[in-house]
């Protein structure tokens, strides 16, 4: 059943940081409810959910000046979202097509982009080639309408689609789908833009992306971007080293000086891996992420004494850990 | 009059990077309607307001590394909100008490937070003393009544608060005061928590803030934080100097090695500057400003196929510029 939830705003996307209010986090046992953090960690085992080492992506990014490492992991959109992006990524990446380019572009409260540059018309540069296989799927495929008659034709009446709802501005109603923040009307449902999440860069004309660039959101959500892009996936960890490079202020917020761009040194599949990190989420149709939500909307404490009363689905953190070995 | 409009999502603060798509602003003169910046390029210049210097509040950190300068221009908050803070802001600018302290915190898709890190008690550290006339407002303070009978006892109904409304599922509706992003009810209005607004830290209570410690939002709106904390202001100029800093792995997210905290060389009242900047904006209450929101929410261009259909009000951005002397 589709509970129909006041969710309150929280603001970080892993759970190594959720929510911590400004200077303040002594006095926890006074707490009349359960911080996220707690209502995660109690969840059973049953309500985590590993992901798959072949829907995960890890950037390597060039040490920073001060030699620290810079590791960022993707994961890569599910079913039915997405088609033919994802296997253009993982035949990149298979491909070690993405090793030796660079996070190029970066503005302010919007997006940090990488891959080839040169993919750009605009740009001046030589595109580097292409591996065979690479398709540019038509911008029908940014959404997913079931087909008539199929369980899911009324996305909003279904428990597959999301076990909250949310109200949102930019369509009948927002909530999850196996851990992935998306908003659906009567025919079709789609992922949606909240921080972290990443997306095809493009041309001007919307079926000419193909995986060669990749932006991610790393300011507050750019909802208009939703059905115009393709999403493929969200970083579950290493954000930051995304989030704090320096900004771009030359054309399109691209580097001026390009030397300033910060190399990839590589990108692989965690199933490509020898020693590859397993990582695990809170399900979003599981009970605990729903305490959680609701405590979010409705709890008190001695830090929050006024109620959000309510939420935006991109406020919502996805739990996110990593497996121990 | 009160316009009820549909907006669309925009993604950046500054007219100086308004919102571009990625990897495309070619053919802009076959767009059937004018961006956001053409729109406000032609606002006249009655539209545009400027903001008084002892409103802006200038912070200039210590360089980059590679000898960036990196200032900051923040704009204090406007009557009848933040009222006490605000008189402690330029009470603390004026003792030049912050030179010499640091920015000490930052949490990923949340705050970054600068002033004295030992206000925290928990911190175990020596606070630096505050010169007199400081005073710590109730956290009533953290929205506005208007007074029985007052024209504006009716936030919903009165022009004076905002020309446009935009759903909001935190409040009644939403929309722009003199510039300003705020929230209200029948009885209650206050300013939000949308990228770059700048608040009051404080300790467990309420009512303990001073402004002492301060934050800015670098990450989607944390709108739980509404009415829970003060909002003193907005950065105007040189965000980014604040989002792209390394974030905090510490007690709090504050740095553990707290050599790496950015110095803040000084804070000055533009209104104390022999050669002060000056800004104006483009005033929230103006025919542009409804129009380049009406555009965003219902323009296509050869880009943005699919229209939004709506906005939620931190993605709309603010139009300010620099006033040439």
């Amino acid at each position: 059943m589709k509970h129909s939830l006041s969710l309150a705003a929280v603001v970080t996307l892993a759970i190594t940081s959720l929510a911590v209010p400004p200077a303040a986090d002594a006095q926890q046992s006074e707490r009349p409810a359960p911080t996220p953090r707690e209502i995660a960690d109690a969840a059973p085992a049953s309500e985590w959910t590993e992901i798959a080492p072949d829907d995960l992506m890890v950037v390597t990014l060039a040490p920073t000046r001060s030699g620290e490492e810079r590791q960022i992991v993707i994961r890569l959109m599910s079913e039915p979202f997405a088609q033919g992006w994802v296997d253009n990524l993982r035949t990149l990446t298979g491909a070690r097509w993405y090793d030796g380019l660079w996070v190029y572009r970066l503005v302010d409260n919007f997006v940090v982009q990488w891959g080839d540059p040169a993919s750009d018309p605009e740009s001046g540069e030589t595109p580097r080639p292409l591996p065979p296989g690479i398709v540019t799927p038509p911008e029908s495929n940014y959404i997913h309408r079931p087909g008539p008659g199929a369980p899911q034709a009324d996305p909003c009446a279904s428990d597959a689609f999301s076990v909250i709802a949310i109200c949102d501005n930019f369509a009948a109603a927002a909530g999850f789908r196996e851990g992935w923040p998306v908003a659906w009307n009567a025919h079709s449902i789609w992922p949606i833009h909240c921080y972290g999440m990443v997306g095809v860069g493009r041309n001007e004309a919307p079926d000419t992306g193909t995986g060669s660039e990749l932006y991610a959101i790393i300011g507050h959500a750019p909802r208009r971007l939703d059905r115009n892009l393709a999403l493929v996936g969200r970083v579950i960890e290493g954000m930051e080293h995304f989030a704090s490079l320096p900004r771009g202020h030359g054309r399109m917020n691209t580097y001026e000086d390009t030397s300033t761009r910060t190399p990839i040194v590589s990108v692989r599949l965690a199933s490509e891996m020898t020693d590859p990190p397993r990582f695990e989420y809170l399900s979003t149709e599981s009970d605990s992420f729903a305490h959680m939500a609701d405590v979010f909307a409705t709890g008190k404490n001695a830090f929050y004494t006024v109620t959000a009363g309510d939420t935006d689905v991109c406020a919502v953190p996805l739990p996110v850990r990593r497996i121990d070995k």
